[in-house]
């Protein structure tokens, strides 16, 4: 569907829930979030589902948003499938947002632009054709989720169409000063210390163009780390000079792991983790696994080295 | 001076010198040199002074613009004072293309636009009149001027200028991902493995106010790293949210160590550090002792305490 498609469902909607997707991030969070602020400005019941992954960063930014999850209007914001929900929402959502190029069609409506670098900036577009306009809150909302999902425009995904996006979200109002600070500048020292041991652990490999990093509880224990440590871990391993594809493997449990990838687009990485399973955008991937960390590590750096030979 | 008049001198011009600041920048560096493939585009002799501060990051851009010194019609940019010049210069500049608001007025003609947070919008401007467009080239180079004097857009300058700037950039051929990479996050590996012992080894005192690093011979072994891994060491530590003091110490030999105080203006690193025979600036200072590292960081760390108190 198109935007106004999408704007004028949503206009003859009320009673609506908005689904974020697991491990919420900023895109999700801030989309879903300034979406329930267009739909509420309109005289509408919306709230967001109460995610229970929510971190320290986003909670703030969410909290005034956050219902029981009763509403009956169903709408995903930012999740590319139904395995990312909480249960109970299969086959229920009437609405998807979304910019996953892997988005499994599972709503019976979805409004799909693969071609931008955040959901942000889709949901920027419904709420000015909604509403004719986009208040401060909804752009400091939006600029949290188009600025996390570009590492502040530093990730490969920011295109000129970001920065404009951006751009328009400060002359509306967002205090991306106050918003930089919060969300990339001052780090929890649980936050450094896990990072810290993931740099110096770090495994590079194929002339250091792959780098690989692993997270263990045990790791997440000595640092003193919870979830809300765990935001954007994905990106650590691709600062190494010379980085073509950041592998990250999280064990999750003992003997099962999540692993993201990451690569400049010379390697598929939806390729890469639908062979396990997985799936996302080419530049950015993730798969689970009923492995051992180290274990899966190995089994996704040989998928990826195949690939580069 | 406005930039039509600007770009009318220019054009006017012949045999121009392009003066960048002393440790000079990205902002510096890339103006001059998209300023320099500008004029040369219309057939002009153009060349940057071959300042000697120039560091690795900007070698590769800055390379094919470097001259001898000897063109005529000097220029300067992003050059507040004479002071931040090589010798030989003062009083010599035609034209001076700045934007801090401190320039002090030393050229014979000035275009100031003390608005913009980085010289490189103002080049922008100036190119295109002077040219009518801008090539891909001038796009990386003045892309490479924008967006390290923001930070890459998370400092508290950028601003939705800032934004639509670099957008037009891209949209003129600069390729953020191989720039942002290059400034921004390539690291190598040696230095993040040492940031990762540093920050995995971080002690947080005083309710978090103080934060103390310590950085061993034997860390900087295992890490693989030399000197060129130890630029700004200092202030690794000021990164935990909360920080007051951050106190890094460095092992130059056995027995021997350097101490650096940064603080946030309550604590004077000044006083602190001339108790072991240093000092510097109230925010940044540093002292050399006789002491293990450990045995360094606690005497300057009781002596910080003895303040707050």
């Amino acid at each position: 569907m198109t935007v106004a498609e999408c704007a004028a469902a949503l206009r003859a909607a009320d009673d609506v829930l908005l689904l974020t997707h697991a491990r919420p991030d900023g895109d999700t969070l801030g989309s879903a979030a300034a979406l329930c602020a267009a739909l509420r400005r309109l005289g509408k019941r919306a709230a967001l589902y109460p995610n229970p992954e929510i971190t320290e960063s986003y909670r703030a930014l969410t909290a005034p948003y956050l219902g029981d999850g009763t509403e009956t209007f169903t709408v995903s914001v930012d999740v590319a499938g139904e395995t990312l929900f909480p249960r109970g929402f299969q086959g229920a959502v009437a609405l998807a947002i979304d910019h996953h190029p892997s988005n499994t069609g599972f709503a019976a409506q979805t409004l799909l632009c693969a071609e931008k670098a955040s959901c942000g900036e889709i949901v920027m577009e419904v709420i000015e054709t909604l509403c004719g306009d986009l208040t401060a809150e909804e752009a400091n909302l939006l600029y949290a989720a188009v600025s996390t999902d570009c590492g502040c425009f530093c990730y490969a995904n920011t295109t000129a169409e970001t920065l404009r996006a951006a751009a328009h979200l400060l002359d509306c109002g967002a205090d991306n000063h106050r918003l930089n600070k919060l969300l990339f500048r001052a780090c929890r020292l649980s936050r450094l210390k896990l990072e810290g041991m993931i740099f110096s652990d770090l495994r590079s490999r194929h002339d250091g163009k792959i780098n690989i990093a692993v997270v263990t509880q045990e790791m997440m224990a000595r640092a003193g780390a919870t979830e809300d440590d765990c935001d954007d871990l994905a990106s650590l391993a691709g600062k190494v000079a010379g980085n073509v594809v950041a592998i990250t493997v999280r064990e999750l449990a003992p003997g099962r792991s999540r692993a993201s990838v990451r690569t400049d687009g010379s390697v598929d990485a939806n390729a890469v983790c639908a062979r396990f399973g997985g799936g996302g955008h080419k530049m950015a991937s993730g798969c689970t696994a009923a492995l051992a960390p180290e274990a899966l590590a190995e089994q996704i750096c040989a998928a990826v080295e195949e690939q580069m030979t």
